[in-house]
């Protein structure tokens, strides 16, 4: 694979990462030598219209030609693309790579003017607890399972699917989640993202019964307090979990609106005959109607609403993911949904400025980032899947999360990099590598039940700790549990049977992540692939501060051989430091599944 | 070339047009025999979540499986797309064809609620007059030229580029084309699009003085009666031209702003300085302020608004082109132009149901389409480059009209499809057949002279008249006129030397036309590729009354070799017919350029 013009929004290619209206901003492209360009326009496409403009070379090495341009930027999100003109002729270079034939704006690369997210999160590492399965403190053991439970022990079979799902109910609270953050530090997590602990009638708690307190039966509004002050005191940080798209039929709102009290019935989606919108038709999911005034005061924009008193003390939750995003505001002719994101990123950020607000895409979240709503979202369709589908046990039958008919299908990393590609390059650099890229999640069956082995989970986390993007770590996958649903895969953790660890995952995942801490190019850094196969996948993290090698290959093969390189030391894996040999070339390991990561010199 | 499965938004696919909120429709998708197809699942994202429902088998022929699923339209634009599953893995089928890796919504089909264009337009064909060009009556001879003008003679040279570029004045005028309706009809359009007619300070009139009244100079408010009597009396269709993004600076509202006047100076950008906005800027063009609800009122919603005002008798302009529609309400952090175009469009449907608005478009429209705004666009990126691309002349040098560096380039038929389908993809159908398909505009070079020869703009003018999309014609193509750049083409036309004419080129469009006129497949058809070589095109246009095959060759090559289709009679072109041999084969003629069409048997 010879090396191709390059650029992404990283700091390499963009020094100003926090454009405003009105700045010119110098944005470069790095040009391999031998490479057929003899000129490079900048395209953008200011208030609506197309202009181009000469790049000019900003510096020569011998291996490269940066060339340099300015941008105007002009407008929220400004877009931009290259032309590269050489003697066989010309060809652009957006967001997608390089390609030959016209195409339209929507794989431009994007500076975005409105504010950037906060600054923390550029560096976390997210962990998500689904707090029914995680830990029970000893305070657990006094509590009455409610009237909807089906009281279970820690040990009973989580059942994937069936009436008695939502009602297996284990038990685990918030002083259990803060009594295991231990696990959490040295595992090398820094965010802790708890699903929703509002009061409800199931045990995921995504049918809130109220907005107004934490669920008893996990501690209560005090046990939020100690687990956020322990979590603060460590200097991590906390994220919520708010069901923007719907209520439980348990909630405060939905028994008034049954009551035939007007000021909630506005807030769901009643028709005359009484009967009301759910989610995905679930009838204990009523749906939020955000044309309602009401409903927007309450929620977010009243000085006490229910997104923004969580943010304060004592509980001073950090951020929300919000839940159910691609479908909020959407129903019918009805689309309130940018505005509502805007709407509850302004709520949160008038809060605390330091603010996270994340929204859930399960499938498409191209059309809902890069304006004034959320930061970011859960990657699923431009991390998850693709991975899972590249390092698939060829046997496994597993469902994605997205219910596509015949689940997760074994894919060649070409077509896996195509996706990636395709999502990546219709969002700007800064939401995709704001996004979390997550393995899995209460929502999807277990990475390792997908992959099949350890090995190849291995390297599955060595892409979540090695690509752009926040890595989030569903709990238990650090484990190596198991789990073939998303519900099946809200596993409880196995505290009391360390011998059912699997250690070397467990391992492998500090390792990860402490390289991921170690190297601020893995965090900061630009993506530039430099080999693909259908089992090897090999790329760069550059960043102003050095740069990394990493190859993974989910089977042995020949061995990659790349020129263009200075000598490189293993910093992951354990694989022989790469020098170039007489022709300049550097050898990479032959064998698989591997995840190696090498620090290149200079 | 293999036959894909194939589905697009024709009536052979979806049979309800014009699907309405609430509806469920069926759709249909045809699948070779011999294809890895064993299952077929419908895809759609109702309120942003995705569902599958399994299509099931409508019919069988001795070569086809035609698949059907019902769609729920329930939102006004309703995306779906079908997954196909066979022995070999897993594939969708989307607007951009198909494909093996999981790719954002964006390329999915579209069915759209919104009221459809007027029915009109789908047997449109467009002639577009720039009048200062196009005719002069007996009255021209006794008008004066303003004091801006440079009075040329209609022999004069036109000068591409150059302060006198927008001053020479030839005095063609209102009556002049009325006086010509004869050889539109010969020619075979049936819809006149006039570039702007109110008073200015150019031979271009796209900076207008006032939007009160008719230019004097064309003629007046009675010559437009007139011409608009004339054209209504045919049976024929008037379309007016619009600025909505700019005035002129001689404007009437510009005058009264720079005199301070309060009501006019919100209609327009002013800076605390005095200076203002303008379009690219060109000072004579200040630029519109959508913010301003004066401007909307004055513009479109007010009963006597300049754009209601003039679709109403005595000059019932059946539609307007809107000048600029991608500048059209975008400045920096200001996004009008969604609102706006639903604003026109509103203001125009209230004042006669059967109006047309389209917005001009000369870059990406994707972005702008299938709302309830424009009904359609121009399509230049999406149709006039990638042929003009293809029919290139090697050896001529022509800008493009999107300002590209180093203008028109040579493409291969695949890149060239490539390009289209980038853009057809990112539309609905609907807005896709909609807009207006050119070969080029007063805004660009003559086809004529980029693909140099009358053998090759046969070919272009066989893609105009054969493809999905509204025909436009620039006047004076079908006479081989040719012009180096937009203003260069603005050639005026030749009454007075017929010698002079391309009578070959004339009567290729004439047959072409006609053509168009005869087969409705060629109208409303669906578009199905069944080969591409570099120097090949072979297509059919397939509706239920019947079925086309077309061919187009910039050069000659070896013979294109199909199955899987019926015998053909030649219906343009003067191939031979078409009689599968004993394989079941047809081969198609081999020399080039050339443009060929046969109806299929059956």
């Amino acid at each position: 694979m010879p090396m191709n013009p390059h650029h992404d929004g990283s700091a390499l290619y963009v020094p100003d990462q926090t454009p405003a209206l009105g700045d010119t901003v110098p944005v470069l492209v790095r040009v391999p030598a031998g490479t057929d360009v003899e000129r490079v326009h900048l395209r953008t496409t200011p208030d609506g219209e197309p202009t181009f403009a000469e790049a000019t070379v900003d510096r020569r090495t011998d291996t490269e030609v940066w060339y340099r341009a300015d941008v105007q930027v002009r407008n929220p999100v400004t877009g931009y693309r290259f032309l590269l003109t050489g003697r066989r002729g010309r060809r652009w270079l957006n967001a997608a790579g390089v390609v030959g034939h016209d195409v339209p704006d929507a794989g431009d690369f994007r500076l975005v003017t409105y504010d950037p997210p906060p600054a923390w999160i550029r560096d976390a590492v997210v962990y998500q607890v689904f707090p029914d399965r995680f830990a029970r403190s000893a305070a657990a053991a006094d509590r009455v399972a409610p009237d909807w439970a089906i009281p279970c022990d820690w040990d009973t079979p989580v059942i994937g699917r069936g009436p008695e799902t939502p009602r297996q109910f284990y038990g685990g609270d918030l002083d259990g989640v803060a009594a295991h953050l231990d696990h959490l530090d040295r595992l090398g997590v820094n965010t802790l993202y708890l699903t929703p602990i509002f009061p409800a009638r199931s045990n995921h708690r995504y049918d809130a019964a109220s907005f107004d307190r934490i669920d008893p039966l996990l501690g209560g509004d005090a046990a939020l307090a100690r687990l956020a002050d322990a979590v603060h005191a460590r200097g991590w940080r906390l994220i919520g979990d708010i069901t923007s798209n719907h209520t439980g039929d348990a909630h405060e709102w939905f028994r008034a609106a049954l009551a035939g009290s007007a000021a909630e019935r506005e807030l769901y989606y009643f028709d005359a005959t009484g009967d009301y919108e759910s989610w995905n038709g679930v009838r204990s999911l009523p749906k939020l109607n955000w044309g309602s005034a009401e409903l927007r005061r309450r929620f977010a924009t009243a000085e006490d609403s229910l997104l923004r008193r969580w943010l304060r003390p004592p509980y001073g939750l950090d951020g929300w993911r919000v839940d159910v995003a691609n479908m909020t505001g959407r129903r019918g002719a009805d689309a309130y949904t940018h505005e509502v994101a805007a709407l509850l990123r302004r709520a949160a950020v008038q809060t605390r400025p330091d603010v996270l607000v994340v929204g859930e895409h399960g499938h498409d979240h191209t059309g809902d980032l890069d304006r004034d709503g959320w930061h970011g979202t859960m990657n699923y369709v431009g991390f998850t899947d693709p991975v899972l589908s590249w390092l698939k046990d060829g046997d496994a039958e597993v469902p994605n999360f997205l219910g596509t008919p015949g689940g997760v299908l074994r894919r060649s990393a070409p077509e896996v990099l195509a996706t990636m590609d395709a999502y990546r390059s219709m969002v700007s650099w800064r939401s995709y590598t704001h996004s979390w890229q997550l393995l899995g999640s209460h929502d999807s069956a277990r990475v390792r039940t997908v992959v099949g082995d350890a090995a190849r989970q291995e390297v599955a986390a060595g892409l979540l700790a090695t690509m752009p993007g926040t890595p989030m770590v569903f709990a238990g996958d650090e484990l190596g549990l198991t789990g073939t649903n998303g519900e099946g895969s809200r596993t409880p953790m196995p505290w009391h049977r360390p011998e059912s660890w699997d250690r070397g995952t467990l391992a492998a995942y500090r390792s990860l992540l402490a390289l991921r801490r170690a190297e601020p190019a893995l965090r900061h850094g630009g993506l530039r692939r430099v080999h693909v196969d259908p089992d090897t996948l090999v790329f760069l993290r550059e960043a102003p501060t050095g740069a990394v090698l990493v190859l993974a290959r989910r089977a042995p093969g020949v061995p990659v051989r790349l020129t263009g390189l200075p000598a490189a030391t293993s910093v992951y894996g354990g694989a022989d430091d790469l020098r170039p040999d007489a022709t300049g070339t550097l050898v990479l390991p032959a064998d698989g599944p591997t995840f190696q990561v090498w620090r290149l010199a200079g």
